[in-house]
């Protein structure tokens, strides 16, 4: 089902409580989502005490993805947002709801698959599976009282993406950008790493206590930079031709020796 | 308090479980809304179930207005939205939540105070207390399942009131994206020669008919990757990092002869 199913994959890092897994699975069937990833579940998976909560949502509990990091649960995905309520000083677009899905919309008329991160009962996102995504969205709320169920956020979020279905698809999808297929969270990932690998090799995240918050930059800036396939191979290519040829300028130098 | 708002009142008819008045009161906090009246509540009035789910929306317990009959629960206000999840062979303007609120906005703008009714647990709405209103409600959920708990529909319509307020409109629009300013197309032309010249010096332009083509795609990327001024920063500092360690290699070699 899941293969052919190109609505927003739903994901939940690190839920506390199964009975809010639950509710956020009737949630989506409500709003006739059914794609559910759970990341890091503090009870364990299954976790009967979610089965009650989601009614005749359960199939959806059955079917639920399970995986140990969120860069996992999102690497078929090509464009993710990340709810969080307070701002987190990264530079992504941060967006309400409606604009969220209308975004999703446009992914899902060029054939993309999308997904939302949503945080743990407690703390919600950290910053780590934030610079994952996209974008941020966050919930208007009353300032003076923001604390959203974990289940109610899905709620809401199921509402405008299931209100949003005819209008856009059609209206704004703008057309295929030439031959390049944008990238996937899988592709960028591991182009993250490869030069995360390169840098490391000359001691370029230094001193240590900056390395997270420059790492961080640095995937946040890929996040966002709008990849296609062909840029990943060619960025692979500039990294080798870069950092390759400094190990075979020192190897040829052995050679002379 | 309840005097001065000219928000919709919120009113649950013969609700069941003071559990889901507490979340009902929770979610109209989370939306600013305060004026909770309650008809015939099965269970009495005030009901400490409701209080735990309430969280710090306690006070529009305790503020809550007690009524008899549906029509004195309304008899102060000026237009009326029931909530219900099927047709009723009424004929009364059937509106989506957008449009209810939309309508509510309008009401609210000539100084009228407005109310949305909401049906207890198991069989929602009579047809009298529907009869009252002046159009009818409904959320558009999935068809094959579409039981909303009292709670989760005082949330959405809640949300959709919020973020239909002129003021959130502007407060909420996505915010100026951090402090990191967009560069200048003159800095993101020296990021890429710099880029181009280190990547000249490896022969990463090979073979030489190819290299225009190489090279636009590269601009390509550059151009479209949204960077801001930090990320110029960033991505010198790793071109510098990557080959300036090479040339340090080979001149570190070259000082050795």
């Amino acid at each position: 089902m899941s293969e052919l199913n190109q609505d927003p994959a739903i994901i939940l890092v690190a839920p506390q409580m199964g009975e809010n897994i639950g509710a956020a699975a009737r949630a989506m069937h409500n709003f006739a989502l059914s794609d559910l990833r759970i990341v890091r579940p503090r009870d364990g998976w299954p976790n009967p005490a979610a089965v009650p909560m989601a009614a005749s949502a359960d199939f959806i509990l059955e079917e639920a993805q399970l995986f140990g990091e969120t860069s996992e649960s999102i690497s078929d995905l090509h464009y993710v947002v990340a709810t969080t309520a307070r701002r987190r000083g990264m530079i992504k677009p941060e967006l309400t709801p409606r604009e969220a899905v209308q975004e999703m919309r446009r992914k899902q008329a060029e054939g993309l698959k999308t997904g939302i991160l949503f945080g743990g009962e407690r703390s919600g996102l950290d910053n780590e599976d934030v610079t994952l995504a996209d974008a941020i969205l966050s919930v208007p709320t009353n300032p003076d009282f923001r604390s959203i169920n974990l289940a109610q956020a899905v709620l809401l979020i199921g509402y405008e993406w299931f209100i949003s279905a005819p209008a856009v698809t059609e209206r704004d999808a703008p057309a295929l950008e030439g031959r390049a297929a944008p990238a996937s969270k899988h592709d960028i990932l591991v182009l993250m790493e490869h030069l995360e690998r390169e840098l490391d090799r000359v001691n370029f995240f230094y001193p240590e206590e900056k390395r997270d918050s420059m790492i961080r930059n640095l995937r946040n800036f890929w996040a966002r930079a709008d990849l296609r396939e062909q840029d990943i191979r060619t960025l692979h290519g500039v990294i080798v031709a870069l950092a390759g040829e400094k190990t075979r300028a020192i190897s040829g130098e052995g050679e002379d020796t």
